[in-house]
């Protein structure tokens, strides 16, 4: 026995969630439909208006429904600085620190030849355009520190070399708040090799 | 910084879902936007069918889209057993033992002075005239083992007495102070044929 046909396609489509399994899709369906038809009338409503309205801002690329996101339109930034990004949660959690002000470009991915993610679709000829015409005096470049990210960073590094501008990238060392004995090795020997005055 | 109006209300509507904190809710609205659009269509349109079309059983009360689900139609169940549970879950856990073929009741909640909730709202009416009418010859309380459950039960026996038929209960067996839909198939199973006489 299973439940009714349009119940069971509900639980399935449940699935297209980040974590959810089938058990979780069935908790949140019989959720829904036993006691909160509110909220889910107004989650489907609010799903299908950002799916039709959430476009990617024209400068930065980051997600938003407006032509430019809030930080593009801003006269308070930065003009001089850019941050390369892989996704918006990553602008999103440099945003969050509050000690950067300057502007930001969202490559909405990684270079990936397995996952058939190339330049163009990283939007990178328009970040040399942005850089090329621009005030930009640097350009950081925060991606991932895992592979991907990393052949990422090295592969813009090396399409924006030719306009001599300042190239930077996140320091690499311990975590905050971590455990010493939990850092993997990798991690160590670059925040040992970068190590600084105490002071 | 926050994300821009639309996909900060799309996170706030995905909270409705049990279980989803803010940090699942952005996960969840990007990977939606930004990796699986196709995915979130399908669930915003199923999502608005499952709320327009599913109702209640009008034999037993469980969630189905059609007037009477599949076990209430079925010809092959035995028609002299009622099975009297909490909730659509605890349905399907009972099912899924394989070992039960008579037919079902479902309460919708337990009584609940706290919570509102009073014999009315579970049915108790129509669970009464379908014992009262027809060719029932034993009743199973199901209900779950918490105080609310057993509340639920005794109230349910006290209902039943008059009419003078086989009351039953699960055996010992469930674990105490679990909810029935988490319990394993073994345990429900043995709990099932060990059942005794509500007392
Ligand atoms: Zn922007
Ligand atoms: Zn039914």
């Amino acid at each position: 026995m299973q439940f009714s046909p349009l119940i069971e396609q509900f639980m399935e489509a449940l699935r297209c969630l980040p974590g959810v399994g089938p058990r979780s899709a069935q908790r949140m369906a019989l959720h829904l439909l036993e006691r909160d038809r509110e909220g889910g009338r107004r989650l489907a409503q609010i799903l299908q208006e950002a799916l039709d309205q959430v476009g990617h801002c024209r400068r930065c690329r980051t997600l938003t429904e407006e032509p430019e996101c809030r930080i593009c339109r801003s006269s308070k930034r930065n003009e001089h600085m850019l941050c390369v990004v892989e996704t918006p949660a990553d602008m999103l959690a440099l945003e969050q620190t509050g000690i950067y002000d300057g502007h930001y470009f969202v490559l909405l991915g990684h270079l990936s030849p397995i996952e058939g993610i190339g330049p163009e679709d990283l939007g990178l000829d328009d970040l040399l355009s942005r850089v090329q015409d621009g005030a930009i005096e640097e350009v950081i470049l925060a991606t991932n520190p895992t592979a991907e990210g990393e052949t990422t960073a090295h592969y813009v590094h090396e399409l924006l070399r030719p306009l001599g501008i300042r190239v930077t990238r996140l320091a690499h060392g311990v975590p905050l708040g971590g455990e010493l004995e939990y850092v993997d090795g990798g991690t160590l020997s670059r925040a040992l090799v970068g190590r600084g005055q105490f002071d």
